[in-house]
């Protein structure tokens, strides 16, 4: 993969030539005047040219043509239909776009030639005849299209057909049959905020640059912290890039509660640490301790019942160990919502035992947090409320777009005290504003981005009962599927019982492993099989689903369902396509 | 701040009522039917009604308003003029929208309506004579609109009416004359990238969920790479969410490749480690080492010139002095452009310190990372072939859309190494494709928001020249800046000597303060002077610019230019304004 033209910014350190080859509005000014044929709409017609004149035709061609700026000026203001209209983006660059002069025509054509990509994506997203993927191997991908980097522009058109072929082989993650991860589907009011985030394109550091988005977030903190059933919704809280961050933001903020001279001082001036999480938790609790300086090793697995469930007395057992040793207990991540059986920790049993020794319980609710907005499945999360933290993505079982995750704490002022480095260059003390409303210090980050309107007009939309309504039609997709498949032949369920969460894990075992010994063969078979027919799901872009082995368990399928546009005909669909794809295996 | 109804939610734990009141299709059909008059663009018609039928007229009313399903279906085929036509969103809800059945036209002339707001945004953006804020205070805010959430859904009205009233009080970041922040401007294929990576609504953490924009990351950081000059574009890196994230991974890649221990032990079973990073250097240094457990206590700071460049001899005196200490000097973050300066430290004399110590050079490239795309200033990052790891955020100098922030770094497998935890349920070692391409792994991050597309894009769009071209301009401009003030009468400049970057740091001084003696009299006064400037500006919206008292200078204005959509006759404004805004003071 050569880069053609590198050798241009190869490092030396002498003055460069500064000539730029970049084509002009002048250039391609003619050729758009002739082909002025595609669409806007009307509204954006009057805000370009004036109420009255909306609808006039191209009705002096000659006029245009010579390019210059007074030309360009009559252009505007008379020449063109707004009804109807196509530019040849062959002949336009980027720099002809705003903030060009004149630029704003070609601009909106080309911003709606864009939108016009996008939204036929999303009907074909929605569309059960459309494959979930067009899939092909990184060396294809690689060989067949040229993805590189050069020195020079390319057209506008190069660019539309590099969105649209970044879109064909996209995974449509709001397909219905798409139940790979725990965050799919695709909410039309959730991306309507995500494409005006864009827009807006500013950052969470202070009132002044953010207003209404930092509103917003202490709105919505607030509101999740009253459904969490802290007192009067107090509290404190921030949305960070993701579930793991939160995660490692609780365990920072808990060591400082403990021991607040670690900020300046370190790890070297405090006792070692532990901290204890399930054997069944995210993966992301190691990865703080790790970076945090505590290490993977101070981090201690409790055991869990055969359902996922960390077990209190197991817990209870290990802190006191590790008290006899003289290491300090400061940190209990328990789970609502494991990753891959769903399943939620005994809050109530846990937080007693953290209560006992003084040590802040985490709720790591990424996954499950979504269903405290359900009245029928929030008893799951009972005890939640005594969390000293919780961890809650919406992008995962609210269905906002990604990423939206919020971390919640119970004391307010702990962050920023934590994190805050006091940047004269941002935090101003001497602003003509409130400077509470200045939440950037608090932060781990120093830009954030503005992932709270998305899930904000989400809401307002829904109401607290549509997301509720969502969430329940999940639940109930996944009883479905387990009571569907728990007595069929040729299914093996990982775990007993009715699901918790939307984690149905179970095996499919072909008609050739069915009556086989359950033997060594046998299992190195078993352990094949997930894989064959994932690989084979996605050669054929019918669904996607996701498998992984388990502890002593070998590789199995966990279906997971948030997105709302599954029904039960995709059940039954996926449940079909497993057979279909696995019966010769 | 009350929240309807959130006792609904308030934690009990029985099972609750399942019932909603959501409003349905149904009940808002006919409505739809009889005011589907607001227009889509031809191509999206054919491909929601057929090419040949996008001309029809609304012709059998009443055939279609029974709301049954059967009717439905020939009111999606035939019935609606696809060129002109207005729904009533008072009448429909999210609930009306994909995925819902025969949600498709809905949907489409709903995101239409929204795309129209955003594209008059857009528009207004650029003009100048439109105002940078809207200014109104918190409790304003907080007042005059009702943002609380509820139990009840909105109509689709209401949320658009919500996206205009976001969009009112929101700052225009794009604005010619918005000089706030490092990141500025509004690009529009920037933009256009970032509407469809919102579309397609995916996460960086697998090439099964997102195969083009995993292989778009690797071109562009082996480009990105190529630029900095390390041979063949090799090493590694990755996209975090910002730049004080991209510097806390260096800090964390370069504590393991001394102690990898510390992984697995933390920092209990290795010696004190001492960062060095320069006094004027960004606050996200000390930042990183309070959260990695080094504690900022081991942070020091060294000295810098007139100019605020760091001082390689106190560097080393430092150093020299930590090693007595029997301490370990571990990481050196050098800045290439500091926040409120512009100063680039002098990285080749910085890099033979820490090649003769063994120290880790990181170079904080976040701001002025875009100056390696000039032939022209490139030599400002002299010596960063020689780091470790750079930092450079291209949602800064490069104008790409928050937030797109690289660590790129010289070895490669280290910082898989480093973070890597093996979760099986994502990263399964037995799939049907190259495994390399399963980056998530090396992230702090589990989920990772895709940031790649809108930087390949417009890259693509521009060229490598096209970025020249636009960063040429805002230093040229910087560069006017600084020659019109600093003889002008009123302004006294912070640093003398013309401007590495686009940073132009000035006291601007009222009149009755310019004969004044330099005692402390005039200091009390003119500190208050940027503050009462800045406020006004707002108040009034017609420009923003920084400012921030440092060290022991007191508040003076830091201009940067970061926007390529400015021009000299808006650096005029600014001076104008400054004086127009300030003369009473």
């Amino acid at each position: 993969m050569a880069s053609p033209g590198s050798g241009f910014w190869s490092f030396g350190g002498e003055d460069g030539n500064n000539e730029s080859d970049n084509p002009g509005t002048a250039k391609a000014f003619c050729q758009v005047a002739q082909k002025f044929t595609g669409g806007i709409s009307s509204k954006l017609c009057a805000l370009l040219y004036g109420e009255g004149e909306k609808s006039g035709d191209l009705t002096n061609k000659d006029e245009m043509c010579p390019g210059d700026k007074g030309m360009a000026s009559s252009y505007d203001k008379h020449a063109y239909s707004c009804e109807k209209g196509e530019l040849n983006f062959s002949l336009l660059y980027s720099t002809d776009l705003l903030p060009a002069k004149n630029g704003e025509a070609e601009t909106l054509r080309f911003l709606q030639e864009i939108i016009d990509i996008l939204l036929q994506y999303i009907v074909k997203t929605f569309d059960r005849s459309t494959k979930v993927i067009d899939f092909h191997y990184p060396n294809e991908l690689l060989q067949e299209y040229d993805w590189e980097l050069s020195d020079q522009p390319q057209n506008l058109e190069g660019v539309l057909l590099n969105c649209k072929t970044a879109l064909k082989y996209a995974i449509k993650t709001g397909h219905p049959r798409y139940f790979n991860q725990l965050s799919t589907g695709l909410d039309m009011v959730g991306l309507a905020a995500d494409w005006l985030t864009s827009t807006a394109n500013t950052n969470m550091f202070t009132y002044e640059i953010a207003p209404v988005f930092v509103l917003l977030e202490y709105v919505t903190l607030k509101k999740m912290r009253e459904i969490i059933g802290w007192p009067g919704g107090n509290g404190d809280g921030i949305f960070s890039p993701g579930g793991a961050i939160s995660n490692l933001y609780a365990m920072l903020i808990a060591r400082f509660k403990m021991f607040p001279e670690v900020k300046e001082k370190g790890m070297a001036a405090i006792p070692r640490l532990i901290a204890f999480t399930s054997e069944h938790s995210h993966f992301s609790v190691k990865k703080g301790a790790a970076a945090l300086g505590i290490g993977t090793d101070s981090v201690i697995l409790i055991k869990c019942d055969e359902r996922g469930k960390m077990i209190p007395s197991d817990l209870e057992r290990r802190i006191i160990e590790v008290k006899q040793k003289g290491f300090v207990p400061f940190f209990v991540s328990a789970t609502a919502g494991t990753t891959v059986y769903g399943a939620f920790d005994p809050l109530v049993a846990i937080s007693d035992v953290c209560r006992k020794y003084k040590i802040w319980l985490h709720v790591d609710a990424a996954w499950g947090g979504g269903l405290l907005m359900s009245r029928k499945h929030r008893w799951k999360l009972n005890g939640v409320d005594r969390a000293n933290s919780v961890t809650w993505n919406p992008h995962k079982m609210m269905g906002v777009p990604l990423q939206c995750s919020a971390l919640l704490v119970r004391e307010e002022g702990l962050m920023q005290n934590c994190n805050q480095m006091h940047a004269s260059y941002l935090f101003q003390q001497d602003k003509h504003y409130d400077l509470s409303y200045d939440t950037g210090d608090k932060a781990l980050q120093c830009g954030r981005h503005v992932d709270i309107f998305k899930l904000w007009l989400m809401w307002r939309a829904k109401g607290t009962t549509g997301f509720e309504v969502q969430i329940d039609k999940c639940l109930d997709l996944a009883e479905y599927l387990y009571n569907t498949i728990k007595n069929r032949e040729g299914y093996e369920m990982v775990i007993e019982g009715k699901p918790q969460h939307t984690n149905v894990c179970f095996w499919y075992i072909p008609p050739s492993l069915r009556h086989m010994e359950d033997n060594e063969e046998r299992m190195a078979r078993l352990v094949k099989v997930a894989p064959v027919i994932k690989a084979r799901m996605m050669e054929y872009g019918s669904t996607m689903v996701s498998y992984q082995p388990h502890g002593d368990k070998v590789n199995f399928f966990r279906m997971v369902i948030s997105n709302p546009a599954a029904s039960h005909q995709d059940i039954d669909f996926l449940i079909e396509e497993i057979e279909r794809l696995g019966q010769d295996l």
